[in-house]
């Protein structure tokens, strides 16, 4: 993934949450799980900025999205505690796996500071556009 | 342990994944939790890398298979929050503690990437390995 | 500082960077040493996203250039083992403090990728946008 | 980097160790900073496990080999406290940058457990093997 793909989703992920009137983090990571952009709205509380971090990391980590990973890792799913692995993961939606057209794993997007079905709704606007590219 | 012993094992699991057209890290450790030898294959999600070491560590420092270990760590365990221990611990199967033939605790074994059923396959065809020497 | 400020910023040290065909990791903090807005450009070692960041939180968290910082905190300076403080800070330039017109601390940039000269003169470049505010 | 040439360099290191009656640690990592395959002989005392593998953490992040590094992160060098950042950095010989005959970076192998140049020797006949390949 480029940065320029970054920057553009990070910039559609900032336009939706300002359009719904909503203050949210954004973090990008590569295939890697190293970040490439980030950026906080003002007035979302600082405990957020590391959800957003987690979110996208609990995607790129086992390449599913966040809401997928929620079924495994729960006291009822099948991997109960893997969402205490690799310093800790996030069993709820927001943080999206973003794949190329023909598959390949890109990055990941976390959007953490609304509800969760927003934050969902916010970064599948953003992942949109690397779709665009 | 010796490392002979152990990258023999490493050597079993790997080619037993490959025999099944899996995917999977190998960590194995010794009595005292210490890494011995480690590998991961090509495709396996990067999250793996730390529950197959996790398995290997919840295996090794409560002298229990992870998968027995899970009865016990969970809300409705006799020792729930056990998982949380030890900087976090493993509550599913893949982790499994390798003894000498006369019971002595040698290290163990932690198999992660596949479907719980299979990582515990491949960890069992591996720690085989070490009874035939 | 407003996240329209930081981006502002973000742009003119991606846009002076490139204009110099340097690559560089910049990071922007707030007044509390919170992350606001981060990019990494393509090229850039893995380990300079760090770097970047230890440079922009030795700057709030001192309110002083990290390159200010480097003459107390090293083994011939006045304070030195303040470097090993604050899970460890950054002794050479590139992180600097921004503030308001009136003096008021606003936050900290971080550049870092590229020699250390230029990494401080694409800060100070990106510093400047906010003054312009 | 395929797992078989990192599998063929962990051999290769071992053998030489071996031939040279020295005991090491070998860890290698890919591109990204991520393990690839690691191994400890018998007798390392078991710090020398983290070792290894900053020294390759060093080389992989800042695109050098860790005895490069050491000129930069000392408190005479151009970036003192460089070697703080990143969780802690090796500022002496043993991680080596792995990279393809084109010069693409594949990753780093780093070899603890003898003396400096002894564990230098034994990470470069292990780094030959893979461009034999």
């Amino acid at each position: 993934m480029k940065l320029s793909s970054a920057l553009s989703m990070l910039d559609a992920a900032l336009a939706e949450a300002k359009r719904l009137e909503l203050q949210v983090c954004v973090t990008i990571l590569d295939a890697a799980a190293w970040p490439m952009a980030f950026a906080r709205m003002e007035g979302v509380p600082l405990g957020v900025i590391d959800v957003s971090r987690k979110k996208a990391r609990t995607a790129i980590l086992f390449h599913m999205d966040s809401a997928d990973f929620a079924v495994l890792g729960r006291p009822d799913g099948e991997a109960y505690t893997l969402e205490n692995t690799n310093d800790g993961l996030t069993s709820f939606g927001g943080g999206i796996l973003l794949r190329n057209t023909d598959g390949t794993v890109l990055g990941s997007i976390g959007v953490s500071g609304a509800a969760t079905p927003d934050d969902i709704a916010i970064a599948r606007v953003a992942a949109r556009t690397l779709a665009d590219i």
